[in-house]
């Protein structure tokens, strides 16, 4: 079958044809994929920076936000059959660890992930677990929510641990307003009655955040800190959730935290660095997110079946992946994300 | 001044001339009601039912749902004056108790409750205190949110305290679709992505429901328990809010309680009758609701600044006052709050 | 091999020759069983009361409090292996779905119940799974332990959902100090700071709930419900946890709750029964209590690890089974929980 | 009356003598100072690292740790009277503000606090609020909880916060045994069944901290991080309380922090500096802490006397203030505090 492969860092991967996967364990999965996530975060592993964190030995196939059809299944497998639509959770977890067992999959001390530790989804078959399938709502088509199984994971659930802390008409500030936080911003708006300013650099991302339906939205200009300040008479927001995480939003989020609030680091790249007293006399916290849970997984395709989170893709056949990393990197799927169909 | 007092159980009030109060205390807040809800506990006040519970001293002047105008401050009162439109919180707190200190004001150890145990808002002027008054936004009136202060806050506070319980897509059924059901139903769907089945006898209720955004109603007609179980595939409701509490929904809502979920009692006048294996067994918990806090009903009257909670009313003269007492016992409010201006 | 089995309802189980289990499936876990609880359940059985809740099969294998030695384990176990010394949780559950996946499997939506539903522990060999062994400390022999399997647990999973709501100093009830109590208490004095006030009838009760650390005791003879109100000032326990819930109990311990605080059913047999004017009026919550998770067995055996949670047990022979039964059913096991050993 | 002012930054204060404060307000309360903490942060101010910060301006009487005995009260006080021994809150909160209607006093939007932004305790009469005082149990005296005040208020507050999070057994490490942390300590045994570590660089604080019940003590001596993970296979802490926050314990507190854990900022002077990635690949949170509200005083009272949490304390007459403050600045207060009779 064909394949995407890394072959050697910085080298542009192949298409090669390999061996098919087959189920070898009970509890194994076998999908094909009929949509597969392009992310940036291929083009890093691409980069070689996740070489030494993943560990992965190349060549491998790479691909970490997949859904499709159900092929065949392990000997234990209950709940899934064969022509099943699934999303797939991009870990595949243990179950046993007390992580698992106390609704925290993604802290799983045992599990592995398919596109960045081992063979992925750009390909037609992956083996994955029945503890990452997810059953798609008859309304949903793999194509349209690949994408939400990695990116809008992260962002449901950094919405999901934020939710709790919001009453109606307390602010939010967002930082970002690309893959991650346009996504993020529907959740929020879906599931608070919260007031939500977007901060971004793009005219466009702010003017898509405003049709989705953010209450206000400022330009990241150099006095965005200014303004979201004035607009919340100086307090800062109770939330403020950073999807850039890097060249300076993580001071310009502290900034902009309201004392006794929390900033959650969600994008990545820069440093959070905060004096112990500031942390002290403002009682804030800096709320590190990661992907979400199986079940955060199954709540986001609940959002995605009633249409309360919909997402822009672009979508290219598998033989063209090469092209679509291309387009990817050079800014070529704008407001939106790249999908290989097959 | 004119006001609405009740002189005898089981007699109608009469309109009274009864001198004005006056700033008493350094926390005092001298009001202009300019709107006073006409609540069905004021007719269960005038047949004695609250006689023994309250014990107030005939005659007295009802009206425990108020919104007006500042007329004058005591001394140490801060941040509001003269001239600002108010809705007042139905208790006049101490602030010294744990309670009060707690964000939880409504079990305040020492607290009133005009309109119950003493004086109330069916007049020109009321004292209270500045813990009791909220200022409004500009773009509301009082006419459109005195009914707020008590009933709106009541289904407010038992939304908010099953929000963080309620996950995008699980069940809620609502039981009643009345004066606090209808508030109630669009605090949850403002403030979460949970899924709301309701379940009232009356077929305007429900349609009226439906227009307000519920995703599916259920005519209460002796088969509604079956249908939503059918519904939830027999698991039941993972809370179920019942704004009835008498003629049997006691029973009901807690047989559409899923197993590990609530049922949360509002309305009341009947029973709640579980055999302890059932608690145990199903381990579900039935969770009483009183009337909001203060900072409940700021965040109500947020929610109505942005037009996510409306009430429709019908207004009186506050000369009118025994005739819209009158029209509220005999049926004649339908599908809305009678409401005293002045 | 041995095994207590009952053929048919209110007659004496019997001492049967029966064949060993096997693994059957990749998850299994074949365990010796050391050590079995004889609870009041097993006397419940006996009598029929659990035939149609259960619908088990007679002949079967009573026993549902277990903890041995592994014996053997099926193709995909990791994490245990022969020889290793366990206690067994004593639900099998399926790992997959969302109950499972939340951290609240007792609530899995595909649960055996050995001892309840199919073979139990009464024997020598019991087949369970992985999902349901945890491996005992150093310190900690099966026979001490195995009651801990679902009595303990089910009285340290009410305090451990009790515990976030006490601060210190805060006043709890107990009710009832024997089997489940005891133990409830030891985590209750563990892992709060709340002043506890044990009622029970026995006299020996409440002095063996002193020498646990019980801050105050009060004999359960008629004025006990007035003795606590006093002891609080008329307010009530912010918690109280009934391990009775039956003879009137469930009255009481609601008329023990203090206003916004919560009544805790863990014992079982009569009803909970309250007017909803008063759930509202004094916004309490009635929570019932169900055995605890997985992690929660986790958790109680750090307890008894560290000698936090001791039990006093009386030992029989498994050949002695019908004597312990009798013994138990007679009151001749004072104080502490009857083992099978083997 | 006696006083001790500070006149002019990096000069010893004086011992001057004021006017006496009276009652101004209705809720005024009038304190005698029968004891006051000596703290480092009087040290601080002193050498005029708050000026800019407080605005205070000089003269002005220091000492924010009081307790003593009610000497008059304003109009609108109930609750206390004249002769009724008190511990102050160090705020003077407004009690109307969101912050304090939420439980959140301290951070209260319009606050006082004496002895760093206005006149403090270190003389004989302190004026403050019917808000901040907390009636002393019988067994309690001024001179033995004065220091719980600021210090003791602060520790139990962390302690508070990270209770909930903690399961019996869970692995927390604390930084610094020293004022702060011994009572955190004290605390924390009182309130969990977690297991603690305890890290200092002074092995006398290590034998306390033992003595008072520590599981497990480690010498900061430049390989005290690898003993803490060793210690823990590898996972660090679910909770890592820094009373510290100075020289390098931000980081080491994050490195000994588990994956999904979280860092508490209880000591100031330092950097928490951490890249994104890694909040986000280890979803930790970093939890700034400040003092506690009233209700935490409250709380920590409680502790108190029941003996749960105890100081051992250094007594100075309030003449001899001067020497206390050099006996501290030269590290002549060993294990415990420093307090101010009157």
């Amino acid at each position: 079958m064909k394949a995407v492969r890394v072959h050697e860092y910085n080298k542009p991967p192949s298409l090669d044809d390999i061996s098919e996967p087959t189920i070898e364990g009970p509890l194994d999965v076998l999908v094909h994929v009929d949509a597969a996530g392009v992310c940036r975060t291929d083009l890093h592993i691409i980069e070689g920076q996740w070489a030494e964190k993943s560990g992965v030995e190349l060549p491998y196939v790479i691909g970490h936000e997949n859904a499709g059809t159900v092929v065949a299944t392990g000997a234990a497998v209950r709940g899934v059959t064969g022509g099943d639509r699934v999303i797939l959770h991009p870990l595949v977890t243990c179950g046993l660890c007390r992580a698992c067992r106390s609704g925290d999959d993604v802290h799983c001390s045992d599990s592995e992930f398919p596109g960045i530790n081992r063979d992925g989804g750009m390909t037609e078959l992956l083996r994955t677990s029945i503890r990452s399938v997810v059953k798609l709502d008859e309304g949903l088509a793999p194509a349209d929510v690949a994408a939400l199984a990695d990116a809008g994971l992260t962002a449901y659930h950094a919405v999901r641990k934020a939710a709790p802390q919001l009453h109606p008409g307390d602010q939010v500030v967002q930082i970002g307003a690309g893959g991650l936080g346009h996504i993020g911003l529907q959740c929020l708006l879906a599931m608070t009655a919260a007031r939500v300013t977007v901060v971004d650099r793009s005219p466009d991302a702010l003017e898509k955040a405003k049709t989705l339906g953010a209450h206000s939205t400022v330009l990241s200009d150099g006095s965005h800190v200014d303004s979201v300040l004035e607009q919340t008479k100086g307090a800062g927001a109770q939330i403020v959730l950073d999807y850039v995480g890097e060249h300076g939003t993580e001071a310009e989020g502290v900034a902009m935290t309201k004392n006794a609030g929390s900033y959650f680091v969600i994008g990545y790249g820069g440093h959070v660095d905060v004096p112990t007293i500031d942390m002290i006399s403002r009682e804030i916290s800096v709320v590190g997110n990661l992907v979400g849970s199986y079940n955060d997984l199954v709540d986001l395709m609940r959002l995605a079946a009633t249409g309360d989170v919909t997402l822009s893709t672009q979508q290219y056949e598998l033989n063209d992946a090469l092209r679509a990393l291309d387009d990817l990197d050079e800014g070529r799927v704008p407001g939106g994300r790249a999908i290989l169909t097959n």
